[in-house]
């Protein structure tokens, strides 16, 4: 953090000194000795509790609190009770924040219908600009060796060539789903052929919950009375009573999915397959992984009492609800065309993205 | 994502259906065996796009856009065009949400107040029961060997005695800054005597820009007329004109310091050498680090125009600000005990943390 380079001036400011004075030469020359040797200059960093890794930090801190005096944590003790208050003021805070999204979704529709339409071959746009004026980042110019690399060409034959002629924008919806890794990993082969006619994503709030529609065209599937695909995801506005400290607003804390009314033998969540046992009939029904199991989430009204693996599929379904409503919907086609990459589930490798879902968020309180 | 064990109802429902028909016992045994070689009914992953690094995936993207149709491409501009429609509502949402968080910070500053009272022995609080409702997490108890371990040891000896009949709590804010990475990082030794003079850290919000204010006591350091010391970070609320589809709300553009009156001979960012040159003056004022440079930040109105080093102390500088602004001041006291611990610099080694400051935000839209 020597920044002191930028600002030369600042080291005459200490007016009528007893350090011995300097004159504009000889500083010339302390700054160029410490642009020399300026590791000389750095001082040896101090060991701080910061230093430990949070869990060890936390232990380590608790018990130097638990050192002092009685009458200095009792200190500590009204300071957290007085921290309470702050939480409560913060539920407030996220609970007006919550209703401004809420608000605001509602001027969005007009954005999100044009989209609706121009996907779907309703309305057909008119000739537009080149798009040029968005200049292409490093990497949207890297030289990708399509040809010959095997998984580039495998991904690109995986995805059928689009007629001249065709309505709209053809598998808008499942795209987005294969570009973006959480949503990518629900998503099987056998699903595609469902997912294609997926016409448009919404969402409904609530006051404390919210519901995300997926809106499908008739096809061989569904029955035309289950077109409409829902799931709901329930809110907790307020601190969790245990942990109060952990409060950064909403979360979601249950979902709801719903019934589909599949077209006989189409069910995508069943596959017949061939028994192996004796005495057993020849074929049976079992379960199989498909993206449509996202709509029959496993119940759990207290979280806190599930078992792991009820936990661990809510925590990663809660995931998807989130990222869907944030993200997905309302930028969908950004998702389609690359110019945001959901890197949620990649290691530190690429952290120079400046495209991360994830980034900076500025509105904490 | 097999949730079928939870719910395996789920599998009577596709009524009347070309699947063979399954009867009860049926259905529990190939549930068990479902459980029994789960792996046979595991689809093979489909390979998609979301797998390629986020980079690469970009570019694969872009490319597959370009190999569209000119009908189908010319859609796509239309959606993009569209997408700038909803970046502008963006805008408009996140200000309301600055404009929110500006106001509910005026309703915290009682609970403010009373922190800087107690800690600096203004007020003395009333005596508080047992903090033990707030139940010790798995970490809490963990079993920390002060004695025997050597970086444990020395953290504790650095830290001084607090004598049963101080005032308030002593060395309150310099504790919270030793306790967090980004802030600790800024700590020098030789900064921490006047650090324990800091009595009071706040916010004040304007429409583009907030200021962050140090509040010290009289010390022997600061002169009288220097005891409060800003810094002013200036947000941009609009997208950025390059990358419109990046925004994600307000982000900090640029930062002002402010001049720090120092005692005579007691600045602390500048130290006292013996020259080891010939025909020197035989002292010389060097630089040197210290958190007081966080004063005096490198000056660039045009971010995308400094140089790297430039861009990287800034970079680091904003988050501090973001950091103090959103964690620090609100939540200070949760920091000094440990409750929150800050493991923005830490790898992913503990990611089982709950307490993570940089948990699921439920604000985005």
């Amino acid at each position: 953090m020597l920044n002191v380079e930028k600002n030369p001036d600042k080291l005459l400011r200490p007016g009528g000194t007893q350090e011995p004075e300097l004159k504009p030469a000889e500083i010339s020359e302390s700054l160029q000795s410490l642009s020399i040797r300026e590791s000389t200059f750095i001082c040896e960093p101090t060991p701080s509790p910061a230093d430990l890794p949070a869990q060890i930090r936390k232990a380590f801190l608790r018990h130097m609190v638990s050192e002092l005096p009685e009458q200095v944590q009792n200190r500590i003790r009204a300071l957290k009770l007085n921290q309470l208050h702050q939480v409560r003021i913060s539920e407030q805070f996220y609970r007006e924040v919550y209703e401004l999204e809420r608000r605001f979704y509602g001027q969005s529709c007009a954005v999100f219908d044009a989209r609706k339409n121009i996907l779907n071959g309703i309305v057909e746009p008119p000739l537009q600009k080149d798009d040029s004026f968005w200049p292409e980042t490093q990497s949207d110019s890297l030289n990708l060796d399509l040809e010959n690399n095997e998984e580039l060409r495998e991904l690109r034959s995986r995805i059928p060539p689009v007629p001249a002629d065709t309505l709209g924008v053809p598998r808008f919806w499942l795209t987005v789903f294969r570009n973006v890794p959480l949503l990518s990993e629900l998503v099987q082969e056998h699903d595609e052929p469902l997912l294609e006619c997926l016409q448009d994503v919404r969402l409904g709030y609530d006051q404390d919950s919210y519901t995300v529609s997926f809106q499908f065209r008739p096809n061989g599937y569904l029955h035309d009375t289950s077109l409409q695909l829902t799931k709901r995801y329930f809110l907790q506005h307020s601190a969790d009573q245990e942990y109060p400290f952990l409060y950064e607003g909403p979360e979601i804390v249950r979902c709801e999915g719903c019934h589909i009314h599949w077209r006989d033998g189409f069910n995508l969540t069943l596959q017949t397959v061939e028994s192996r046992r004796r005495r057993s009939p020849r074929f049976k029904v079992m379960p199989r992984e498909s993206f449509f199991r996202f709509f029959s989430p496993p119940q759990a009204m207290d979280l806190s009492l599930a078992d792991e693996k009820t936990k661990q599929i809510l925590s990663s379904d809660f995931e998807v609800g989130f990222l869907l409503r944030t993200q997905i919907v309302p930028k969908a086609v950004l998702f389609y065309t690359g110019d945001l990459v959901d890197s949620l589930n990649e290691s530190g490798l690429e952290n120079g993205s400046i495209s991360e879902v994830e980034g900076e968020q500025e509105q904490g309180q």
